[in-house]
């Protein structure tokens, strides 16, 4: 039994595997309708011999074979194109590839890889053919997390003197204090940064790179970090209001940038018009919009009293939520802020009490809610654990990828000495090899749509859980590596404010300080990793458009190639000096003639490709591919004939 | 970073790994209610000390962290137990444990084993506190497949000169022809068995010591195997009628056995009553118990024209199907009847249609309704593929385990002569290492809960496959391994009639071949390992109930241990003469006092236990476990002091 092949086996081989991803280099449409055929492509490498090749699709949960044919157009005597035409009969169609023959004779190839047993279909690919799929701006996004009380107070904020009454006031200069001594719980320090000082620093923004600023909650609240609503209705008048937002979104759609609001779909603050009036009368009809367990004990946020938890058994309340159209989904998607989309608090959750479990529901009524009023409007929700079963594709267009993205770079990249214990994890996050990392990664990405994948947050960080700066340890190098995985991947790069200027802290409230605007205090190297990275991700269609393929990892070490039909970028990221790793240059057509668009280059040599550092950091080589149309002789003799 | 723990590491290391399965051995309640909470343990070899142990649970999606406890009434010097309380807030508890510290400072257990790094939640083990759980009955049956035409002709049946207007006649001992010349199709040539045959017949069954009947369909309709339903309110008279069934259940239940029925959910026959009152009016009540096309044009189960779809969007058809007291699923385990379940056959398919998706729904509403009728009835449903996200636990007790069970049998147990090419598969079923069908069973069975997995049937064949005497070529001790397997592993262990003597069949119809009760024809020697097989399996507790250990694979042997906190079963299957493989008698405290329940048994060593085998075969060795209640000297202080 030859399991050379399996990916488990030495990771050199991962060149030499036939490869199949959800991108569009292998897929004809990667937004289809129901009853669409598509044609998907996978390719294999000449050493592969095979008999023949299909894909098997479940239409109806029955398995299905559908025989593919020799791409002769793709085909080169490098690597056989396979290619095979799928009829999009469900809203969700998976598929995987048998390959029989060739030294592997019977294998399996899905979004893990090759298997040469039978395996359960969770990591099949993925056709998503529901309604209102993600705004195509999605994949071209770089998003910048603003947390509005500490990113920038506007010259009329630092001129009023009033404060809401829950708080306690600091001075821009003032350490956060992530445990207020006085009052119950954190949340309290109040900085009084507005959206006027966001659109004051909007220059910072642009020219960092970002395209899309996501906002956190713009709701009155009785918090600095404003996630327990008092309202959905209107914007915190302490932000500058309503007219404040327009003026924000004005400002950013002026420069093609987009904006993105935050809501909390699983609870409101105890403060919220709902709450109040469901507290005070049995028969309000906000009553039901809650769970309640006696006439006054509700149900809470993890038992947090200040955010009872929304009841969406309540018809009352979708229709509020999701129906009205100055409901809070559909308002701020409207003229009142021309808002570009959602990020949902505690999507995960939503819906979820129980032995009540609405989420799907919920999640594609929020769906159906953002496209009917902004068809151009992108949904993420927040999943801070496995998201594999919450985005079927017809709620949440992507998710926050902690699970298989923060997380395991953090594993890799984390300072011991800094670890932190993510969202009250009774273990610190370890330190792993690459290999784990990318196992890790390929696991979680195999269990989702490219879509969705595609459509989700990545992230190395955010407001909270500890800056990566800290997170990294001393060596700031250690940023550039995961500013360098988080701008080279798949899915949608978001990042904190101030990440870019290497800001520190120890977990979420101690990570949300105030930006200082004083760049005697930025870490500039730091700020120009970010901006290089940003630029070369948003020149690059491989970046942005690419599959993704492994290449190797190791202890130190990981190496991916992003391709397009027109591009191909080969990324290598370190986290400390590694033994230089030579892959077969005959298997990267093209790449001689490449350019290094960032950091360490590889060492083109005859024959082979040599990758190496001496230290943490990135390497972005990108090339045309030589076309591969067609075998050389073959294309000459053409060549001839015309 | 050290993998030697990972279970795709060396195999001789499982039985020194830590250890969970949702046996009742592991888990307090295997039934619980919503609210409940449940103990679980984790077992964990001496050698691997630990800093602590949480369980890890995700109420409503929410990661969430229980401290577990060192148990000291169950640890021992070879072993620490540990122990944590869940409570079941969902009506579904994913739960996995996290180890920190010892050896591999931080790593998962789930159901795939001990994981060096974050893996998705898929495969974490299940607390199921969903209503109507399966009867307790169902862990202790061995379920005999019958087809009735090809089982038994009673004597009434002997003497009958009618038969279906659709049918080819056909004598006992006539070879089944497969395709009939004459017709469209398959299915019509007609033996006449019936169910006073297998009244008749019933001490074959009880002597092999099956417990339970399951019969492929009594309804009538226009073929031989019955799926084309033409009515569900009457048995087909040429089976015998309501009357026999009667005859029959009544039989089995004084023989303390049960009887199960088969039916379609997914489609009716174009003969049935319904499909012909729709086809006859555009207004008729039944039209809409169907999927139209057009005025005529329906649709079909895989496209045949004879097997219309069943749509479940119609209120009035979930009625007559699952509510009306006349109805299938009511009546024929009601007082017409008394069946102890159903079968249902296309279960996978079900409700399934395009953009529709009600299957979840559906398996919940029949499962109401068996348990509304008769509370200790069990409900399988037929799953030819990947049933991972069909018995979430709500629906179906379980299924027919064709993908975790059957196919990984056959990878390494068929003749690559006789490869059945499995439902249309285009790639042969390949011969695989013990080890490839370990991991397979292993991926599969981590979908689902314990709960699922043991209320489904196992099989190495059905009336739909290769007969397994055909299948494993011409040494008929592979049966042996198929049926040790099929024996001595968790789920219920279901075969088709004759599989017991030998019976061969190269693909589903061939292997209908009627029942010869010229015991001359019979292969005894299969017979005894059969009924020795599922005698050990009867009169042991641990092969019943016990939980599932892995213990060690090559390409030629797998061997597992069954336990409950009474009794031990060491199982070792071989498809060969494998090399001696040694364990440590250390970790199997008690073996040296065991029995030899079956076939080669284990050679007990100084401090070492030896197994080997000549040829295919299986050994199982039974005993009663040392009590690890506590480490021996304190047990000993104990006992002094009282």
């Amino acid at each position: 039994m030859d399991h050379d092949l399996e990916q488990r086996g030495p990771v050199q081989t991962w060149l030499t595997h036939p490869h199949h991803d959800g991108s569009a280099l292998y897929v004809s449409d990667l937004t289809p309708r129901l009853g669409d055929t598509v044609t998907v492509w996978l390719r294999v490498p000449s050493e592969m011999p095979l008999d023949h090749v299909h894909a098997r699709i479940t239409p109806d949960a029955e398995q299905s074979f559908v025989k593919a044919v020799v791409d002769a157009v793709r085909s080169s005597d490098l690597e056989t194109w396979w290619r095979a035409d799928l009829v999009c009969h469900n809203p969700v169609t998976r598929y995987r590839f048998i390959l029989a023959g060739g030294p592997t004779r019977y294998a399996w190839l899905n979004a893990t890889g090759l298997h040469l047993r039978d395996v359960p279909d969770v990591s099949d690919f993925r056709l998503v053919a529901h309604d209102a799929p993600p705004p195509a701006w999605a994949a071209d996004a770089v998003v910048y997390q603003v947390f509005p009380d500490r990113f920038a107070k506007s010259t009329a904020a630092a001129r009023r003197r009033t404060r809401p009454d829950w708080a306690v006031p600091a001075r821009w200069s003032d350490p956060v204090v992530p445990r207020d001594s006085k009052q119950d719980g954190i949340g309290r320090q109040f900085y009084g940064g507005d959206l006027d000082g966001i659109v004051e620093h909007l220059d910072h923004v642009d020219e960092l790179g970002a395209t899309t600023v996501y906002l956190t909650p713009f709701f009155p609240g009785r918090s600095n970090h404003r996630y327990d609503a008092a309202t959905f209705t209107a914007v915190d008048p302490f932000l500058g209001g309503e007219a404040a937002l327009r003026r924000l979104t004005d400002a950013a759609h002026a420069r093609g940038m987009k904006v993105m609001g935050d809501f909390t779909t699983n609870h409101t603050g105890s403060s919220h018009e709902w709450f109040i009036a469901a507290q005070a009368s049995l028969t309000a009809p906000e009553r039901e919009f809650y769970f309640w367990q006696t006439r006054r004990r509700y149900i809470a946020w993890l038992g947090v009293r200040s955010l009872p938890k929304l009841n969406y058994d309540s018809t009352a309340l979708r229709e509020r939520v999701f129906d009205d159209p100055e409901g809070v989904v559909r308002k701020w998607l409207g003229p009142a802020a021309n808002l570009d989309g959602w990020r949902v608090d505690v999507a995960n959750m939503t819906g979820r009490q129980g032995a009540q479990d609405l989420n799907h529901e919920i999640a594609a009524l929020m769906r159906d809610a953002v496209a009917d009023a902004n068809p151009d409007a992108l949904l993420v929700g927040e999943h801070t654990n496995d998201y594999s079963d919450d985005v079927p594709g017809d709620g949440w267009h992507g998710v926050m990828n902690y699970a298989g993205f923060a997380k395991p770079v953090w594993t890799w990249l984390c300072d011991p000495r800094s670890a932190p214990d993510f969202l009250g994890s009774p273990v610190l996050v370890p330190r792993l090899g690459g290999e784990a990392v990318v196992e890790t990664m390929r696991d979680f990405a195999s269990h989702i749509s490219w879509q969705a994948l595609t459509s989700s947050f990545n992230l190395v960080g955010s407001h909270d859980t500890t800056r990566i700066r800290t997170l990294v340890g001393p060596d700031s190098r250690l940023v550039d590596a995961a500013a360098g995985l988080l701008l080279t991947m798949p899915s949608i790069p978001m990042f904190t404010y101030g990440d870019e200027i290497g800001m520190e802290g120890t977990f979420g409230e101690d990570g949300r300080r105030p930006m200082p605007w004083d760049q005697r205090r930025w870490d500039h190297r730091i700020l120009a990793a970010y901006r290089d990275l940003i630029r070369v991700r948003r020149e690059s269609t491989a970046l942005r458009h690419g599959g993704l393929r492994w290449v190797y990892a190791a202890d130190d070490v990981i190496v991916y190639l992003r391709e397009t039909a027109d591009q191909v970028a080969l990324v290598h990221v370190a986290r400390g000096a590694y033994a230089p790793v030579s892959l077969d240059a005959r298997l990267l057509p093209g790449i001689e003639a490449g350019r290094t668009a960032y950091g360490q280059d590889v060492v083109v040599g005859a024959g082979s490709i040599t990758l190496t550092a001496q230290g943490p950091g990135v390497g972005i080589r990108i090339w045309v591919p030589t076309p591969h149309r067609a075998p050389r002789r073959s294309r000459a003799r053409r060549d001839q004939g015309t």
